[in-house]
């Protein structure tokens, strides 16, 4: 519950954008939708998320995604502020209805309100049959989604996975509008042939695991949990003082490191904070943790690559002879402010398909399960389906975006040796 | 075929001790042992090697170590030309022999040369039981050993390992006399208390896996291939040119990189040369294969953790304009020479755990079985015990070495902000 | 006439345990001293600062510290909190009382209520010869300073300069209590031997040289200009932004960065932030200013060392499409929090040493000489004397102290290859 | 052929066994130049090199190049093997003689034969006035040399630097035939403007220093002196050893380094192997040694900037326990390799601008005078004007190449944080 809320606070802070908060939840009747072409539903008259199922095909790297019962709801989220993606969602929309009457499209709040006007012409120039947006609270939302569909970058996707918190997140497909993306999304021209094969059941999916963070705060009994897709990390800040941060894992101590701070990451965010602190760059397929400290008062403290099911927790230590006051650290998860963290605080992080706990070394009071309430009963299921099921193009995506990257080092091609470029 | 001689001839390049290769096996009655306390017989009079079986306990990162049949014939090897550890031995071996009789003591000849004067006493002073010494071609050695015990440092343990080539290795037991390891050797004063576990069944080991290393030399259909518990690295070694490598994952072309060269490491070997280019430090519980550039012309070459599943192949490219008469590339394999690799060459690298082969990526010609003849009949059974079996102590060992090394870390205690070192 | 007070007001939050601020400057009757071993007296009595000249001798590295007009006023500074170092400084003034009757001992106002209790005895013993503790506001205690003498670590060093603002700071004498520090201090146990040779002009002295940063806020035609012994640096703090800096190096665009932030630093400040960044070692003999990213969004930034007659142009850029509200990026010197800087606000860093400008480069407004009106009035003579001179024990400190730092290179000795470590 | 006899010239050059490349030396009368356009002549008709002066004007980092006696000897280069560097060549060659009748051309003999057929005309079509290349032995040559004019990358720039040897080498002006180059070189389609700039005494000039290796094998006192304008390295090459390298600086120990190697390079190097190995970029204006490790089995020994007046010592240590007959250390500068280094051998790295000579840190037995006779008797003037003057572009040439270098972070735009790529 306090999670809940928690997120939606942070995300109207970073977007500024999102008229209606979930909790307020004012009437639908309120939108004032003057379009002919459109109108506006509740999303609380679609049906819950019917799941995905996820097979292995042998000599694969993906999994296949099967839809037991038809895809119906869709849920789109697109990056806010650009003509180009919001015109990219109305043809989007067009298709999908036009091309498949069946599909429910559902949209944020505010992005209902955004595009609403931009319809220029009925279903298939019916005029009784308008454009039909379904939207409503963040939860009602995220619970009748079959599909996350994102238009825009990276961001766009961390963001789209973000509004599930500790849920299970439907299977992602992403559009981009022109620039790469670490997450492999598709090009949009593409779009009508990848939305056929993922409703046709063709498609299939690169599996990525989140990390859960437990916040401790001293002397709580009830840990703040929250899902990272990308990576957690603890950071000064704008203290003049590093952070003092004791690392342990799996209950055994690793080291103190005294530094800017240190982030943990999935291997999708080795691409991400990771990378610009020196860490390597982690295949997805790789079940691991990262643990990369950022700007250490160390010449010896290097990237370290950790076991799926360790068990890290980090403790923010104290220092002699100091006043403390103002020594707070900051937590960030997936790019977005969490609370700080004082002297003795604690975060626990393991990674969401699990932990092997050797004696004694569990997490210290609440399990994820009962520290959720409403929202997370569908946790004990989780174990199944955990993780994140991104729509793939090939086999080998992310060799190819690797190449992308790389690619670059083409540029530093002047001479080295006498020989070499003469 | 060849690769049994090649590893033997590398041997005796490097150690230059060995006086007997496998290939002549010089008649025993040769060996001139004066000793009145110790007697050299032929390994080939004890049975062939018995396999343990290893048991993975609920919440355990190990595995349990269970020897059905009694644990018979102990292969000890040792670093060569140490006082200490030619002491050690001794002392071992009497521990052995005075405390289970039933255990048969296996050497190198060149090592049975070097200590059979070194007993000062028979097995409990009785002057009938004379310490017996087993010895053999290497072979023989490896096929009836069911416990390899190294004394010395981890170049002890890969050296032992290697004399094995592409066979099954037997669980590794170490002890180092005085220096830390990153493979986590026991001290050598706890040989009694942890043999004894050992052969109990009591000890736990943890899992280290090997690359294979396919070596493809331009047009042969036969490629030979070699085991490494930690890398496999191209260099140019000597040529005053940049090695020009093109890198291919699970037959996608990733990269061409200009440079020293570029290493293939186990997570064991992560702590090894990759260390010295930059790498991350893997946990050996990550299935994962490291590609580390080595001092690439390129400022955005960044180290690679690739899935254990992966089939990296790298080829030397050529480069226009250019006489390539003298441009070889050497190839090494946990730090022993190898053939070097010329224009067009390739080699071809999977775990040994095994590849997900997309269609076409297989390797291009043979298989591991066929390739070498005799001596790797037992690899169709290698899937399910490939890997090499270390003793450890506790679940956490990685981790305590780990911080032992970073541990120096704390050393850079300097001053770094005003208020930090006040 | 802002920086002396946004000095002193930082110092103060900072240290948290200074009573008067030079500002306040409460009069002196008001120290309660009731010490009968010690007065407090006020340090405008004192005649102001003489300055010392320094001589390069053939074949030296470092300068001979010459003093034409007596050695006289000795300010000593020392790290605060610490049993320790307020012993020592007990020690080391009654030494130089009974030792020196000449010499007057300078202290901060808080330093001498602290340690005014501490002395007990007077002056050889001498009932009618309490020990004189001069003090006074900053300015008069910095205007009438010889010889600065610092006990703590290298950040009491900092902390002892940066009393001087942007004034000429006197030959510096620091001293540690046990630490190692990259800023080279004598161990206090050579105290008596080093301080005979400073006052008999028979010391040698290494130079350092500080930066300049120049403040432009946004249209201001009036810089702010603060020194800096170690770095200048510029970090998004805890904004979930990455900073856009667009960097120019004498007038010529060199590069936008998206990071957390970039350092500028002396050579003296190498093995400070910089080091952490990956900056290299440089020798404080190597005329030149680093410039290191802190963690940035691109593979192939490097550290770059550039000249010392740079003009290093920082502008803290915009970004399209987002709401920049809260985007302040955090600026920082010597570890001392300054102003944060908006969009379009620029620093502006060069050497205090001088600068080469070519057509059309010089600071944009204002010079150094009349931003600070009456306590930069010495800045015209500066030129002569610019930088930090510091007593050096040998020709080869420096060699010294990285030894002793890449002594702990030695800790990584296990195995990296096969027969190295046998 | 060409490059064969090519690289065994340089290397004798280097190894200071070469008195005459004319060792061979065939009559010139035996070249078969079958041209009616073009002629051969002997360059020991020409008078010896006219040494031109450098000012420095106010307010900038170059030096204008200014002619007392007029430019007459321009000794041409190029890239070997490329048809377009050919082309060019043959094109500047006419238009020099063209248009500076004054002005002769000289070239090395092979490139003499290969272009002597590609002239399509005579002077200005006067058929009495065929061009004429003047050739010879490289010393010869490079002593009658005013200006060095290279076409081909940055190999042949060092190229044609290293056939001076220790000697004093004229003004460079490089051309570059498409890529781009550390060294900045100018297009080749600027050729008539920058060269009328050049004879004209209007041109400025980047003074780049070179370093001085002076090799001592074991025992001898006769070292062997090399100039390198990038960089000098050790390493290990194809043993499978590490290099074990003890490090002085001005006489003091600083470290042992177990490694591949290490580096020691000029500014101008900082973007050669040093980069590759890690290493900062810096300016050239710098005045600095670089020292840099190679893959070192060390955790914490980063890249080193030490001052230009620093004395370098290298020595090869011995390992205990260890057969050493193959532990060789391969030896090259600028790319070029030298004689191999064995146990105990040295190398002494100083800048050619003069090194600060504490007590007892002398270089150990000859000096640079009397080690090389003949060919250096220039030698003791070369204080005045040592390094290597390069035809600048413009006072922010570097700036800018280094703008195009990290011009390709860029490239890597990818999401990092939740809000940056939206």
């Amino acid at each position: 519950m306090f999670l809940i809320r928690n997120r939606v606070t942070t995300s109207r802070l970073i977007f500024s954008i999102r008229k209606y908060s979930s909790l307020e939840s004012p009437p639908l009747v309120e939108l004032k939708n003057n379009s002919k072409f459109s109108v506006i539903k509740p999303v609380s008259n679609l049906r819950t998320s019917s799941t995905a199922e996820f097979v292995t095909p042998p000599n694969s790297k993906l999994q296949s995604l099967i839809w037991h019962k038809p895809l119906q709801n869709v849920l789109i989220t697109k990056k806010p502020w650009t003509p180009t993606t919001r015109e990219a969602m109305v043809d989007f929309i067009t298709h999908i209805h036009d091309s498949y009457p069946e599909v429910n499209i559902i949209v944020q709040r505010d992005v209902a309100d955004e595009i609403a006007q931009d319809f220029k012409t009925t279903l298939n120039h019916d005029p009784n049959r308008p454009h039909v947006l379904y939207t409503g609270t963040e939860e009602e939302i995220t619970t009748r989604a079959d599909l996350l569909v994102t238009l825009g970058g990276d961001g766009t996707i961390l963001h789209g996975v973000s509004m599930f918190g500790n849920n299970q997140v439907p299977p992602v497909l992403a559009f981009s509008l022109g620039t790469l993306g670490f997450l492999l999304p598709f090009d949009f021209k593409e779009h009508k042939e990848i939305f056929e094969k993922v409703i046709r059941s063709r498609a299939k999916c690169l599996h990525r695991t989140r990390l859960q963070c437990h916040l401790m705060k001293n002397g709580s009994k009830d840990p703040i949990v929250t899902h990272a897709m990308n990576d957690i990390f603890l950071h000064r800040g704008s203290s003049p003082h590093l952070a003092n941060l004791d690392i342990f894992i799996d209950g055994e101590y690793l080291t103190r490191t005294i530094a800017d701070g240190v982030t943990l990451s999935t291997p999708t965010g080795s691409t991400a904070y990771s990378l610009s602190a020196g860490g390597s760059i982690v295949s997805p397929l790789v079940p691991s943790i990262l643990l990369t400290p950022i700007c250490p008062r160390s010449l010896s403290f290097r990237p370290l690559i950790l076991p799926h099911s360790s068990h890290i927790k980090i403790r923010v230590g104290s220092k002699m002879n100091q006043n403390h006051r103002n020594n707070v650290v900051n937590l960030s998860i997936d790019g977005i402010p969490q609370q700080d963290l004082q002297i003795g605080d604690e975060i626990h992080v393991i990674n969401e398909i699990g932990t092997i706990y050797v004696d004694g070394t569990q997490l210290p009071t609440a399990t994820i399960n009962n520290s959720n309430s409403q929202n997370d009963s569908k946790i004990s299921k989780k174990i199944k389906k955990s993780g994140i099921y991104c729509v793939a193009k090939t086999e080998n995506d992310w060799t190819r975006g690797i190449n992308e990257l790389l690619g670059f080092n083409s540029s530093f091609r002047f001479v080295r040796r006498n020989k070499d470029s003469e």
